[in-house]
């Protein structure tokens, strides 16, 4: 059990010629200042090193190879690592990982207040496309730049709390939300990068693309008896706008902190772990109230298949 | 593909001294405006025959089988199916069933426009306990009366459209949605008669819970890209309140008819097939996105289990 403030490192937008160690010092600024509010674990978005690049072709994918990570901690990420030991502060964030026999994911890391890796993951649910759409209004290859993450939904107790990690597209999933919380999660961590406009849909803009991302992060939350740090890098990078919408939400689904910019911003919530045990208790008592012989197409089967 | 109106007939409170003949009577006078405003499909609320009966503690549970149909439809309900096939229009509602071997479950139908029952779904999640709680402010006895649906979530092609149902308590579950989604259902029928005060929580009234049961209906609708009708039973029936709420919602999440009451109330919207295919074959084509290789836990562990 713990009780404790939690962050949320809401980041503006990361220009295409900005430098991981320009990058590195927009997220210390945001530490010291949450340090400053007493928060004990702050989490940063996904793939917050860099500009969002899968909104760009390569006909060679090694040509983008250098927005990806090699080793974490780098040299560049040091000081923040760093600086989180010195405040005794447990952070997540995301980044492009290139591994040692060449696999790319789009990756995320929780380190604790020691300033040790206690859990990585890897994205399970790819957005977009692998090769350029010319019917699109903008590109979103993931799917090109990306292998789907090969480590599942894993939990680490770390810090007295059971936390988590989902990235971007991941949070549309209730299957994400359920497996951590099969697990006992008591915190999850989401960082994301969504373009506020539909690629395929005019229809699609920013106002609904806000109220999707919040009510799959609500419910995720509620269903499974946990807090929720969702927080986004936002605003407008290399001429393509980003949704800001960053929440922190209650184990009972309710909003409990929201950034209002779409800039470097940081948002904070009292969190108390043992608020998770009435939900997970009573109505989602899972043991008492699951039927898993009826979910077995969840597990078995990918796609759709309507009857004739 | 089909394009027509979908009505919602929330029912008020139905007293236990009402007879099942007069809430027929009430229920004949809703399908009758629902005729009028152009409905082509009714959804009616669980358990909508007679009082909300699982309130009450019955040591020998025979005691409550005057509760329950043995054959449906039966003399009482044989007017309604007789009006729906004159209007030509389809229903579904629920009812307490016991089965000719002596099984009790929490069922409901799907009724075509040719007066056929089509769908018959037996409630899989129950709510509430198996004996006398006197911890709680009131009793909910659901697994004491029922045993949990043996059917699973079906769907089936009628009218037009892939239906399915879900009852109550199912509604908290993202699987019951998505079983439901994965066999490309359009519309998802549910029924509730939810009381307005946690029997558990002083904390938790009817603004919360009826914010819980919107948040689980929109979050479903929008990930599976279906219409939703969630009908309520509504109002103080023999001293216990029930709350309203019952809202009809569109595949990208959004509710299109609100109940206002807690009486007899319909709901209508316009509702288009088509509208579903859109999020079928982006953000939620299963076959392009789903990671079944990460789901297992959902299908083979009841409970949650948290890590050391």
């Amino acid at each position: 059990m713990v009780k404790m403030v939690l962050g949320g490192a809401q980041m503006g937008p990361i220009q295409k010629a900005d430098s991981r160690e320009a990058v590195v010092a927009r997220m210390m600024e945001l530490m010291r200042q949450a340090h400053a509010q007493g928060v004990e674990f702050l989490v940063y978005p996904e793939l917050c090193l860099t500009t969002f690049f899968p909104r760009w072709y390569a006909e060679d994918i090694s040509e983008f190879d250098h927005y990806f990570e090699t080793e974490m901690p780098n040299a560049a990420t040091q000081p923040l690592f760093d600086l989180a030991r010195e405040c005794g502060m447990g952070f997540t964030f995301g980044y492009a990982e290139l591994t040692p026999d060449g696999h790319h994911y789009n990756t995320s890391v929780i380190v604790d207040r020691a300033g040790e890796i206690v859990l990585t993951y890897r994205k399970t649910h790819l957005p977009g496309h692998a090769e350029y759409d010319p019917e699109r209004t903008h590109q979103h290859l993931e799917k090109r730049y990306f292998e789907p993450g090969d480590t599942g939904f894993g939990v680490v107790r770390s810090d007295g709390m059971v936390m988590g990690m989902a990235i971007c597209n991941d949070r549309r999933w209730p299957e994400t939300f359920r497996v951590l919380g099969l697990q006992g999660v008591e915190l999850v961590t989401i960082g994301y990068n969504t373009p506020s406009q539909n690629s395929q849909s005019g229809d699609e803009g920013l106002e609904k693309r806000l109220y999707h991302s919040e009510l799959s992060v609500t419910a995720g939350a509620y269903q499974n008896s946990t807090y929720v740090a969702s927080i986004a890098k936002a605003g407008t990078e290399d001429g393509h706008h980003l949704m800001g919408g960053s929440i922190l939400v209650d184990p009972d689904g309710f909003v409990i902190a929201r950034a209002t910019t779409e800039e470097d911003e940081l948002i904070t919530a009292e969190m108390d772990t043992e608020r998770c045990a009435f939900g997970k208790s009573t109505v989602f008592n899972f043991a008492a109230h699951r039927r898993i012989e009826h979910y077995g197409l969840i597990a078995s089967q990918t796609g759709a298949k309507a009857p004739e």
